[in-house]
């Protein structure tokens, strides 16, 4: 692996953490990290519900059926798309996720994407929780704390996934 | 912006590059980095077709509506899903490819992002370049060389676009 690039392979899935808070500045690195993504047409359709009150982050853990993970989290994140801006929201959102995540490897953090879009019940269920209304689309959730487990960075590199120049 | 997260930052849309090849081993690391994604239930579903022949990178600079940039790049790569293997394939696939753009930034190379997928007359166009067969989706071109353009580093980071707590 690219040593350059080790914040890319320190990203790993992060489901257990201590009790410490995520500092404010450290959430502003993460969301400055997502809204750097590429989008098309550079539209940004992004949107970010950030949640930090404990009885709300144990209701998306105990109703989002793999939210489980929340409850011992001190941050979520709901990452929206605004329908009416773009049709490209679900890859703009993807990209905006992917870059938070590498971001809270990068500073330390732990976190995981937990999918909603796609499964029209998760997404209703953070939808309920979180008060987001039907014209916005609900990519995703992101769990994040400090790590009270240390995952080995990693690649699954394979080349049988690769076609030269042709299928 | 954070100065740990500069490869995020430096992820600029390059649309301009030198002739130069892009060397075995820096495809190599795009690769490792692309896999390096997370995926839902690590089904890990992209496949990647790469390209370097002059005459087929030409074809898909040509056919390609937003592709003529590929035109000058010595390398691209057809970010594709395998259907059958999991439908949260376009999620899975964006966030691969975010992290080849972010890798890019990271060892001095430049790329861009070039949409097909929700554009069936472009996702066909890339398909029958690249005799990509029904049951693989395009997710997306990617366009890659040595920049012949600098682009300043980045985020579009706007307090408007979040929401705490709720919607």
């Amino acid at each position: 692996m690219d040593d350059r690039l080790k914040m890319i392979f320190a990203r790993r899935s992060v489901r257990d953490y201590t009790g410490e808070a995520v500092a404010e500045g450290d959430l502003r690195s993460l969301l400055e990290a997502a809204m750097a993504a590429p989008s098309a047409n550079n539209r940004q359709p992004w949107r970010f519900v950030v949640v930090r009150e404990r009885a709300l982050l144990d209701r998306l853990a105990a109703e989002h059926p793999y939210g489980k993970m929340i409850a011992k989290a001190p941050l979520a994140l709901a990452v929206c798309g605004d329908l009416a801006v773009s049709d490209w929201w679900v890859q703009d959102c993807a990209a905006a996720t992917e870059n938070l995540l590498v971001a809270a490897a990068g500073i330390g953090l732990g976190a995981v994407w937990i999918g909603c879009h796609g499964r029209p019940e998760r997404e209703e269920t953070a939808r309920r929780c979180l008060g987001i209304p039907k014209s916005i689309g609900v990519l995703c959730l992101i769990a994040v704390g400090h790590p009270a487990e240390r995952i080995a960075p990693r690649t699954q590199y394979d080349p049988a996934k690769l076609h030269a120049e042709r299928w």
